[in-house]
This record gives C-alpha cells, structure tokens and sequence, in this order.
C-alpha cells in the first residue's frame, strides 16, 4: 500500500458523523480535519474522535495543500459553492446527494473535475448496496421478464428537515435507483407535491417518472407516514421483487407468478370469462448481501478511485441524470404537478 | 313484517353470485329470477340454489310486474342502459358500481328515479363497512386533527379484467371512501395510467385528488402487485391512521405522534437544527367492526330504503359525485395525466 489519502470533512452533522467513522476505518485514508460552523457538531466530533482536529471555517480546508481530497457533508444548498472550490483547489471530492440544486450548477462542477482531472464522487449510496447490484443483474438477464413498472416508497416519521423539501431529500436516493436499475433513459417527470408541516416545504409528494422505452415508476415520499421504509417494487412480465432497503433490516424477495395465455388483443369474445386468471405460483427470498455494508464500499470506491484514477461507479456524470430528474421534478411541482421533459 | 320485497336479478357472474345469498337471507326479500346471458352462470346458480328459477333474456325480468325491485350485477358497460329500462318500468334498483360509464348517463338515471319515486342504489359496499363509518366519525369529532391526506393502495394479482380498465374496476371503492370520508368537494384529478397486459385497457394506475379544502388523496392501483391488499391511510395533523379493508382481513389502527413545535414559519433561523423531531408515541388496534358485514348490511339498507320510502346511505344523488371523479380520471388518463377539473 502506497502513501494515504489525506482527506478533510467539511460538515459533521448527522450524516457526516455516520460517514466519519467509514473513512477513520479504511485503512486507505487519513482524515486530518473536519470543519463545522456549530459548535455542538465539533464537539461531538472531538468527543467521539479526539484523534482529529476540528476548525470552525471550511475556507481553510478546502484549499489545505495537505489533502488530496475533501468530503462535503453540508446541506444541499452549499453543495455547489463548497464542491466548486475544492474541485478548484485540485482536490478529490465526495459530495453528498444532491451534487448541486441546479443542473446547469451539476454541468459546471463535472466540467470543472473533468478539466482537473480528479474524482467527483456523489453518494448516491444505493448503488453500493450489494442488494441493488444483484437485482440489477437479475433484470439484465432477463430474470424479471420485461420490466414494466417500478414502485418506490420512502416513508417516515422523525427527521422532517426545515432546510429543503421531501423531494430534494430523498429523490436522490429513488432517482438513482431508478436510473441504476433500467437500461431506459428517463423522458418525463411529473410531481404532485403538498406542504402541510411547513409553509414552503413540500412533506408529501408523488412522482410520476416516464422513460423512453414505456417503463415507468412511481416515487411516494412522505415525512409523516406511520410505517418507517423504503421500499422498492419491480414489477416484471415473468417475475415480481420486492426489496425493503432500509439500511438495518434489507431483504429481496421474488414471486414467481402467472397470467393464463388467454389475451386475444384486449377484444372481448363472446363467451370468453371477463377475467384473465392470474396467480402466485411461488415466493422465495433472497440472501447473501446482508452482511456487507454499502456506505464502506462507497467510501472504498471514492479512496480507490482516487488511487486508481479512474471514474467511480457514482461518479458525477451519473449523478447530472439524477440531477436532471430532480430538477425536471422541481419544476413540475411548481407547475402544478405538469408533466415535464427530463432534459441532459 | 309485510308482503315480502319481491326481486329480480340480472347478471349472476362472479359478483352476481356473491351478492345473491345475502338477498336470499335477507327476510324483507324474494328472489324470484335470476337472469343470465351465460348458461355456466345459470347452470351454477341452479345447482347452488334449485329453488330459484333462472332465464336466458333480461328483457322480460326487467319489466316483470311481479318485481318490485332488480339487481344489475353486470358488466360495468351494460350498467346504464339495463338500470335505464328497470327504472322506466317503475322498478326499484340496485346497481353495482359504476352507477354508469358517463355523467351524463348517470344524471339521467337520478332524474328518471326521482321522477318515478323509486330508489336508486348503487353499490359502494365500503359505505357499509362499519370500520369506515367509524373512522368518518373519528374524523368528523376532530380525533385525527385536521386531515392533511389520505392514500389508499387497492393491490391484488388474481382477477385482471378483460371488459373494463383498472381505474373503472377500483376507483368506485376509492372516491366513494374518499367522498365518504372527507367533508370537503373534489376539486381536480390527475389520473397516470399504464397499459402493460393488455393493449387498451390500463392494469396500474395512480390518481391524484385534490379537495377544495387542500386536503389531498393519492390512489394507487396495480393488477399485477405481489401484495393482496386493500389499504387506506389517513394522515392527521394529531394522529395516523391505517384501515386494512380486505373484507376477509379487516383492522384499524391509530397512531398517537408528535412533531416537536419549533417551526417559525419555515424560516431558518441561525443556530437552529435542520430537522423538526417528529416521533411515534403509541399505536393501538380498534375493535368492535369485525364481526359486521358490510354486503349483508348494505343490501338491509337497500330493502329497507324501499319500504320506507327513504333515500338509502348509498344512493344515486352521492354515486353521481363518485361518478364525476372517475370521468375527471378518465379525462385526465386519456390527457396524458394532465390536471382535470371534477365538474357535477
């Protein structure tokens, strides 16, 4: 193993003291500093690893000669203007999802690493779920049939954010795993989005997503719900799946089922029952990914990348079509819930 | 008790079949003809019950002056036309949902019952679930706090219809608990619709209500989905509630929760978290409905309507609105999804 990759934190709340702990244990990484503007969130960090260094202004660390690369775990509006000056400063960077509230802000900051040639990272952290690897193989073998319809749900009670909508919360997270999963590309968006918790926050939204090859998906968001998941559901023309992700409790199950041969082109027969008969013939569910854990094999693909020089599996052009899908989302709710051309 | 509530029945299919025994328990009631175009039907009602006679035509039970009343328990497109011709003939109706295929068609139906004093019903079973009347009354005593949103999921793989859509099928249910349920008027649909199995008729589709009040309601339906179930849950600005409505399976559920009150307006202000905590407090089963059913209710509802010359809980006037919401759907579907005022 060659010299470590010196890494800085800029953000140390609650997700970045989850992220924290990922980088202290790759053997790969040296974290020197993490910065926060809360105090409260520096000493938590300084409690918990008194090994690290803390600073109040992230200035300083995104232009520390020191590191080779900077992890940017603040709210979604900084995302741009932070990831823009470290990518200015030479550096690798890990930014959190969004990549950036704009696409044209997304286009600038992949120009901007392409041109300094280093890694933009987007922890679209699904995509290293071992998980959502195996059903992306399953439906690229043919294992589903042909994919119709993806149904995602992400439901909860407890963390209803005051700085950015439901939509810009968790769409990263069910865009990615859209676009993961489906050869198509997306073609429209429409989002019904409604604000009862906060006056200009949307807690409750539905997304309507088209893609080009007829396949579509729908992605229910809501903060007060009274069952805690996220779930995805593959509906296929030979097989159906359905994959719970929540992070402490994933499982993939597989139901084989069966519509009777009896479709003549939708006219109806005189004689013929008004019903096709369908049934379950079998239900199975899936092992072998539960003991391995996607946030650190995020972390090992940024630090590998880096080493390698090479684009990581979540790597900032991926990340631009989630982009254009939230952002396609985001005019569309304002809209009224229109449907809207997802545009690269 | 008086003279018996003489009926007839056109259409003994599956539901026809279903609905026949609680005519035949029911004391106000005779059944005396069950009419079928299908000779399996009358074959399987002829065996089941010998001691009623059966016919080949619907003509001559439609006009029959021995019938006080006739069942229309047939394809949804042959609704309007056969309940046109019982009603002319003086008779009292009982129609399974849709009322009709065209607003138009139903007001047409209301005006001609209200002419010839006779009672129109249709059948919105749900309305006769004593765990929905429970929860209108919870809602209405202001138990749940103001109601933000509701979200019903009616899933199955079984019986995929060859004569009509999904949305025709399932949506009566749904507007009607909706209609039921919430004080306020529909305002607009969004219905998005998708067309997998068959080439004409949608199998999955999602509907978006919004109420004159704010208050909003999404309606999922999917006829290839490895979960059987019927679900409905109300989002309250105090409580959660779930209403599992599978006739076989029914229960309620509430959830007690709390959102920690520190929200200014949405504006964020220095210092503050990001987050509002929000958490569950309790959660408990209610009881006392599960030994009522709701069919054997409704059809008492109907038979009693008739003797007391009284409107019945679910008559022509409240499916009209139920039927207004599923035109505005299916306007909305044929529009791409587009937003589609509900008009009465």
């Amino acid at each position: 193993m060659g010299k470590k990759i010196n890494v800085g934190f800029v953000g140390a709340g609650y997700w970045g003291q989850k992220l924290l702990p990922k980088f202290l244990s790759a053997p790969d990484a040296a974290v020197r500093v993490v910065c926060d503007i809360h105090s409260g969130n520096r000493a938590a960090v300084q409690q918990k690893f008194p090994q690290i260094s803390t600073a109040e202004s992230c200035e300083a660390v995104l232009t520390d000669r020191e590191l080779d690369g900077v992890v940017i775990a603040t709210p979604p509006a900084s995302h741009f203007s932070l990831a823009k000056k470290a990518l200015d400063a030479g550096k690798h960077v890990w930014v959190e999802k969004p990549l950036a509230l704009r696409l044209e802000e997304g286009r600038d900051l992949v120009q901007l690493a392409r041109a300094k040639k280093t890694v933009l990272f987007v922890d679209h952290t699904f995509l290293y779920d071992p998980a959502v690897t195996m059903i992306r193989d399953m439906i690229r073998q043919g294992e589903l049939g042909d994919i119709y319809h993806l149904y995602l749900q992400r439901l909860n009670l407890g963390r209803i954010k005051r700085d950015s909508n439901v939509w810009w919360n968790s769409a990263p997270h069910d865009a990615s795993i859209v676009l993961y999963l489906l050869a198509s590309r997306p073609k429209s968006v429409n989002l019904h989005g409604y604000r009862y918790l906060q006056p200009n926050l949307e807690d409750l939204n539905l997304a309507v997503i088209e893609m080009c090859d007829g396949t579509s998906a729908f992605i229910y968001h809501n903060w007060l719900y009274p069952e805690n998941t996220a779930k995805l559901t593959v509906i296929g023309s030979k097989r159906l799946l359905v994959y719970e992700g929540k992070f402490e409790k994933r499982s993939v199950t597989v139901y084989d089922y069966e519509v009777e041969d009896s479709m003549d082109g939708g006219r109806l027969m005189d004689g013929l029952p008004t019903t096709i008969p369908s049934k379950m013939i079998a239900e199975r569910e899936l092992q072998g990914f539960q003991d391995q854990e996607p946030l650190a094999a995020a972390v090992k693909d940024f630090l590998e990348s880096i080493r390698d020089s090479r684009a990581p599996l979540s790597h900032g052009e991926f990340s631009l079509q989630v982009l254009a899908v939230l952002e396609a989302g985001d005019r569309s709710v304002r809209s009224n819930g229109e449907k809207i051309p997802v545009e690269f």
